[in-house]
């Protein structure tokens, strides 16, 4: 069992993780970082009252001391690497802080989506890009190393954009996301905000959602990331009053028009190296496309694939671009923990948290 | 005070109209009008445990005994024009033999929204279509005739859409609608199935709010409506958890592609002859901009204009077509029984109801 | 494997004891009856497009045939005994004719419920009631039998109470329910009736919930079941807009007032007889005190014990009777097919299924 | 026009208080007093972003400067008395300078409720209270003096429960609420926390809906109030996830037994000072008994008497005590600023703001 940390272990993404590595056949947390003002706490009590998650704490992790963040040393004693659940306004220092102290980040902050030597991954779309660490350790003269995943908003339709995209060559998409509460963290939405209302904004989200892929899409030139800007996306980006959830309709066109039937055959088909190196979190159909004419829909299908896959549906034609789907993805697991263990596991697995 | 009729009283439309018109300065509910099995009971009783609507039932109306639909004589002397609020598989033949009658209908119902010689009326922006109502009863050789208005989904966006067209001509626009369980009339949506959920899909909902704008905006050739062509619409239709209220973010281009300020300016300029006739129903100001960068919102703005206006707001570039917004609309007011009313109000005020 | 069959399939209720029986270590479901319009179909094409489970249909049971309900003596050849979800207004007959012809019918329709020679089982309180089992053959000179289960509503407060009641003699209890929409079946609850709504009103909601408990806590004598009307309750009985899971705030007097230690105490360590028999579905610990002070929450607590369990907390000191708590269960599991599987679990292991 | 000012004036109740005085025929708000972050600022800006009235600020409003809390000289001089809406941590010490200064307070905040020589107004029911002013002037050396009203969530049962009480005598209660989320401010309770749930704990709510209304009873002996201990309350506070409106279900016993239609005939009949007074915010109709068996409901009944009014329904009889109902109020009208404002009406209309 590889030890682990978790930077920001006390918030609800940290939670998640927690959650989420009961059970690890690999990743054991034995590390559990926090702000000074719970540092020194029991995880338990730290959390006490605001434990958000849908199964109870883990025993094992209840009774471990909560760390101040700027214990790196201690850090580096108690585990091979960490998962970074800070806020995005600290987690930049304390992310290269951890790096250069040699343990390897992985993070779900968006502090470093555009540093142009970190690789942002969904290991389905963009495995290669850990290709970058070694440039990266050396760029900065680090021993350890930080890998991002992007925003949750994404994955519910950059993996079936991206199956097709391979072949038929992303253009251009509309997409209007439909995103639950909990995307926003805890307290996050005020429930006074959300009840029988839309929100049709989330700050900084839309653009997040149109940079973010060209990066994924991007390639490696020399010490850093090319966006691939051969493609526009569009996004309108809506809270809605779900718990989890993220929906996308999407309306896109490629360079070359898909049928229909290759469409769904790339989709049902489509595998990647989580899959076949089958990670442990990896869903065996990583797309899941619903013949039912109303689905994908949020309360039936965000824990396909034990909430690592995108599940899609509604596939016709679109009367402005080529084709019109509906994707939906949980984004509290593969938008966010899940996400971050799944990278984690990749990174395992290509051997660069030996 | 023109004594009016209600075809489909009993339903959730039809409730509606009974409770906009309380009160109302022109017209007066004279003559309710329902399915057999209501039919001899005072409207009261008829609806006993039933009513939807936000407030008790008007006085007058309670003790209205209740005709069947078949009654055409009784509708003939009682009212000089019927709303009709009656199921679309219905709706066809009856209105048809009122109209026969002479009783003019302004109907709510779907089925005549495509009878080529029938006008669907937005009156901010075809009260000229009008013009059919005598070629209607010439073809028909009715003395009374049918209009109608269009499905409720796209009232959010095609005013502002209109707004611009008639200077820059739309051209194409990708439309994600966001609507309310109470668009599904009573009991409509299953608690169960929208509770925490989103469905991405209403039936026949999005072929609607892509061929009625091209009725809308079309023109009278002969005996008979054109279609204008000269566009195409995209529409992902979802149903949400609010009660009242369509929400829609649009991205759109035109012909001409307009500057921020025209547009902003034209939006707040728009008025059209209902504001000119000042119609009762008519909200001063048919296209509301809201600065704040989080509106429209569902909540908070459904009742703009007592109901009858449109909010727009986050006007933005798109990065695939030209710009982009969000709209809103209430789609039991203006989206169904106040826009019939302003409908019978535009043809009060043209002298089609004398 | 003993081969059972579900009466009333393709409803709701129907398709959680389908979903809740896949691998199941004992029964198999090898027969599905529903009404003549589904009859003769597969139940995947019966179900079609109504399938409102979380998970997605268990493949062996998609293209069994659905039988007609009259056919009795072909589910007497397929199934040892059946589950019943019938509709309460077609069951008592139907149920009978199952038992007449020699098949034991495990019902959760309430139309038997007050029948005095059927007992009505929470495994956990009255298991002793199958005792009336061969009575009620005798009674009836059937070789089949019925028994039922109580209404969904009151399994959040009767374990508790009985629990209690053993020792200290349950009095009088004031209970409000909040009562999810699942509750209601589907289509069930409107949407537009119940979002941000409460409904203080269930249609015969409150006379089971406070008559129901009298024939649990009775027993019998001679040949059929006398009320324990030694307590009264009274029950307010709430709609509210959650999806599953039915929470009770109860006050309580006893004739002997308990201390609060001995009431956390007996709630800890209740067990009976099917955590004894080891039943599949019986929960580990049946009733589950939390400490915090803001739980049970429905959403949060309502799977506890995979649903079978009931959470309570709060207990604290009434001003009026004696001891207040709040108690959740969930309404669709232990409230209806968990709670029908638990009952035959129990007739099995007394062997009233050989 | 009495110039007044409100305290707090920049958070919900605040705004609340500033939509609800716009067009009041008494008073006008002159004077806008906020903590150190907002004050300079014109009320538009301390408030941008933050308006969480359902109506658009008004125009008389907006350009007022916001006062600190500290210049209480300046209020001395723009306004004749205030109306607090500040949070209970600073509320009490505040509120005494300000009615030291001379300055009456009529107070939203709880901060005062238990000092035993302030009046805690519902006028319908207490309105003599206000005989403890003089008293309390006196007490204190004071030129102002302080009111306050009591906490939400007993509106809905406290003027039904009084009605009664004024022949029968209240002796016991059970009481179980589901409150709003509106009632916790804003951003008041998480929307991850009460989707799809109910929380059946409010911090401090059941305590005060069980000792408040023995005060509202109690009378004045000497110079102080003394409590009506002759009635017991149990109150259930829950949170559940509607917007506005507090529902409440009702058990009761009276000292001696009411009839039913002695009950609906008091409740009926019932009208107090405020509707002698005319009042301009006092419902016409204190209690507003609905018939039908599923009423009062929180989103359609709130707003009866313009959300000044408690509606009643579902009254029975009880197993345990005698009686049972449900009763509904508006809990940020007549539960908060709409309170308030009665409450300086009263004391208006009784010569004590001149």
């Amino acid at each position: 069992m590889i030890p682990v940390g978790i930077l920001g272990a006390t918030g609800m993404v940290g939670q998640r993780f927690v959650q989420l590595l009961e059970n690890h056949p690999w990743f054991e947390v034995k590390h559990v970082i926090a702000s000074p003002a719970s540092a020194g706490k029991s995880y338990k009590d730290a959390v006490a009252g605001r434990w958000h998650m849908p199964k109870d704490m883990p025993e094992d992790v209840k009774d471990l001391i909560v760390r101040p963040v700027d214990d790196v040393k201690g850090a580096g004693k108690n585990c091979r690497f960490v998962f970074s659940a800070l806020d995005s306004d600290i987690a930049k220092d304390w992310e290269e802080k951890y790096a250069e102290a040699g343990i390897p980040v992985v993070s779900n902050s968006s502090a470093h989506r555009h540093t142009d030597d970190v690789p942002m991954l969904i290991p389905e779309i963009n495995h290669n890009h850990t290709d970058m660490i070694p440039i990266q350790k050396k760029n900065r003269g680090w021993q350890g190393f930080i890998v991002v995943k992007p925003n949750c908003s994404l994955q519910s339709y950059m993996t079936p954009l991206f199956a097709l995209h391979r072949k038929f060559q992303l253009k251009k998409a509309v997409i209007t996301t439909m995103q639950s509460v909990s995307g926003a963290g805890h307290p996050g939405v005020s429930s006074f905000d959300i009840i029988d209302n839309i929100i049709p904004y989330i700050s900084g989200e839309e653009l997040k959602s149109e940079v973010e892929p060209k990066k994924i899409l991007g390639r490696i030139e020399g010490s850093k990331f090319v966006h691939d800007n051969s493609f526009e996306i569009s996004a309108h980006c809506n809270r809605v009053g779900t718990v989890d959830g993220h929906m996308a309709c999407v309306s896109v066109e490629f360079e070359t028009r898909p049928e229909r039937e290759e469409i769904l055959k790339i989709w049902k088909e489509f595998r990647s190296l989580p899959q076949q190196l089958k990670l442990p979190s990896a869903p065996e159909q990583p797309i899941i496309y619903r013949e039912e004419e109303n689905r994908p829909q949020t309360r039936l299908d965000r824990d396909a694939g034990k909430g690592m896959a995108v599940t899609v549906g509604r596939l016709r034609e679109c009367n402005v671009l080529q084709w019109r789907f509906a994707g939906l993805s949980h984004n509290t697991i593969r938008g966010a923990a899940g996400g971050g263990i799944l990278n984690a596991e990749l990174l395992k697995a290509k051997g660069y948290l030996n």
